[in-house]
C-alpha cells in the first residue's frame, strides 16, 4: 500500500538495515495492493520502524520487532511512503484526528513506543525508583511513561535546560547532572545506598551503559533501547552487579492500540518532543538543529 | 559460630574473594558466639557461599548473595568451619537426617541452590521449554529444577555418557550432543526455528555464553550462573538478539528452605551428582577426578 504522509520526523540516526532516513510515520491510506485485506484507503494511520507480520511466533509473543518477515521501514521523508506488510504493521486511529493531535500520533509511531516499552520491560509499577539516562525524544519520554505507570520516584539524567524542564513536566521529580562514576554516586545518595529498582538506558554509548548498569539495584532492572554503538560489556561485571538486563529495537507493534488510545482521550502529549517544525524541504536543517542540540527532535510537513 | 562439618563438597574453583577452598557444606553446630541469636548448638544446618544478614535491603529483595555485609564463606574442607552472621546465614533442617540423605542436602548449599536460582529467575513454568548448556553439577541440577516447575521440554547439551544419563534422570527431555553454531541450529531445530522460551547457562565460558544467548528465542530469558570467566558481549549483538539477559552469584540462602524441605520430604534426590566419595585427607584426588572428568563431583567426609 502507499502512505500519503501526514507528518514526519527527523531521527538522528538509525543504522541498522536502513536504505534511507525517516522511519517514523503517520498519514492517510492513499492506496492499497491487492493483498491487503484490513487497512482501506482514506484511514488514518500509524506504523512503526519495523514492519512486521504480526502472527509469526516472535510477533505473537510480543516482539513484532523480530519478525521472522521483519522488514526496515524507511524513506518516509517523502510525500508518499509504501509499508509492507500493512495489515500487520499499520493500526487505525478512531478517526481522522484534528492537525493539533497529529504530533501526539506521530511520537507513538517510535520515541514514545521506544520509551514505553523500555519501562513496561522495567515492569514500572507504584512505588518505584526509576533512573532514565539520555535527555532526547525517546528519554523524555521514558520519564511519560514511567509516570504513566505510577513510579514513584522519577530520577530524569539531564544537564540540558529545556530538557530538564520538559523532564519534569513529564513527570521526573528529580534532575541529576552528573554523568559517569558521579552519576553513579549520586544515583547511589538518592536511593540511600541500594540503587534505582530500573534505569532506562535510552543513549546507546559506553559511558551511558555502564552508568545505567551501576546504577541499578541487585535484582534490579536495566533497559536499553538506545542502539548500541561499540558497547562492550565484561561478563565478570554484569555477574556481579547482579542485575536485568534487557533491551532491543522496541516491539512498537505491541503498543501501539495502548499509546493511541492515550493521545486521543488527551491523557497524554508527547508531541511536546517535537520543538521544531520544518517543511520537508528543509530537512538538512532539521539535522542540524538536533546534532547542535537547539531542537530536541524536529518535525516535517510535506 | 563453628560448626561442625558434616560433610563437604569438592568445587573446582570459585575464584572471587576464596580465602581457602571450600565453599559448600552443612552439618552440626558446636559452638556460637555471644552476639548469635537463633542458631543452637547441636542443630544441623546449611549455609551458603555467601554469608549474609538477611535483613539488608538486597537481603530484602531476595538478593542476599548481594547483602551489603556479606563474607565469602570458604575453608570448609577443614573438620570445623566459621561461619560468619551466622542467623542469617544458617537454616536448620527439621531434625538431624539419616546418614543416606546427608549428600542431598549438602547439595542444596550451591549445586542445587545454584541450579534452582537459574531456573527460578527464568520463570521456568509449565509448557516451556529450557535448555541447559553444562553437565556439571550446576547444569544437572538446573536440569532437575526445571523439571520441578514443570517445564514441558528440558533439553540438556552433553556429550558425557554418564552425565546424559543422570540429565535423564533428573527430567532431561532431549540430549543435545551438538556445541557451539551447531549446538545453536541444533536448539533451532527443536523448536521450529523460534528458540527456546529460556536457557540456563552454567558454565561461564565465552563460548556457553554465546550459545545460550543465540539458543534463546526473541524476548525469552538466558540465565547465567557460571561465573563468567573472560567473557565479553557485544551491545549490538544482545541488543538485536531481544534476549533476557541474568545472572550472578545464586542467592542460595532464599531457596534453603524450601529446598531443604523437597530434600527432607524426599521429593528430590540431588545427591546424585555426587559419584565420589572420599576421606578428607584425599582431597587432591578428588579434584583430580573431577578435572579428568572422571567424576561429576566429589564428596568430602571429614
Amino acid at each position: 500500500m502507499r502512505l500519503r504522509i501526514g507528518l514526519v520526523e527527523l531521527s538522528r540516526y538509525y543504522p541498522v538495515n536502513q536504505p534511507t532516513p525517516g522511519h517514523e510515520y503517520c498519514g492517510i491510506v492513499e492506496e492499497v495492493g491487492s493483498a491487503v485485506k484490513s487497512v482501506r484507503p482514506g484511514k488514518f494511520v500509524i506504523g512503526s520502524f519495523f514492519a512486521s507480520d504480526n502472527t509469526c511466533p516472535h510477533c505473537s509473543f510480543g516482539y513484532q520487532s523480530s519478525c521472522q518477515q521483519r522488514e526496515f521501514v524507511g524513506g518516509a521523508q517523502a510525500p508518499l511512503l509504501r509499508v509492507p506488510l500493512a495489515d500487520g504493521t499499520l493500526v487505525p486511529t478512531p478517526g481522522v484526528p484534528a492537525k493539533e493531535m497529529i504530533p501526539n500520533l506521530l511520537a507513538t509511531s517510535d520515541v514514545l513506543g521506544t520509551g514505553w516499552f523500555a519501562a513496561d520491560a522495567a515492569k514500572v509499577k507504584p512505588g518505584m525508583t526509576v533512573v532514565v539516562v539520555g535527555d532526547g525524544a525517546v528519554g523524555l519520554l521514558a520519564v511519560l511513561s514511567a509516570r504513566q505507570m505510577g513510579a514513584e520516584r522519577i530520577i530524569a539524567m539531564s544537564r540540558h535546560e529545556k530538557r530538564q524542564k520538559l523532564a519534569l513536566e513529564f513527570g521526573a521529580t528529580d534532575i541529576v547532572t552528573e554523568r559517569g562514576d558521579e552519576g553513579v554516586a549520586r544515583i547511589k545518595d538518592l536511593t540511600k545506598g541500594a540503587g534505582a529498582d530500573a534505569v532506562l538506558e535510552c543513549v546507546g554509548t559506553q559511558e551511558s551503559m555502564m552508568q545505567a548498569i551501576r546504577s541499578t539495584r541487585p535484582r534490579g532492572y536495566v533497559r536499553y533501547v538506545g542502539v548500541p554503538h561499540g558497547v562492550e560489556l565484561q561478563g565478570e561485571e554484569l555477574f556481579f552487579a547482579h542485575i536485568h538486563l534487557h533491551g532491543g529495537p522496541a516491539p512498537v507493534r505491541r503498543f501501539l492500540p495502548k499509546l493511541i488510545d492515550l493521545v486521543w482521550t488527551e491523557k497524554i502529549q508527547p508531541g511536546k518532543v517535537f520543538d521544531l517544525s520544518l517543511p520537508l524541504d528543509q530537512v538538512a536543517e532539521g539535522y542540524r538543529a538536533m546534532d547542535e542540540r537547539r531542537a530536541i527532535k524536529a518535525l516535517l510537513q510535506p
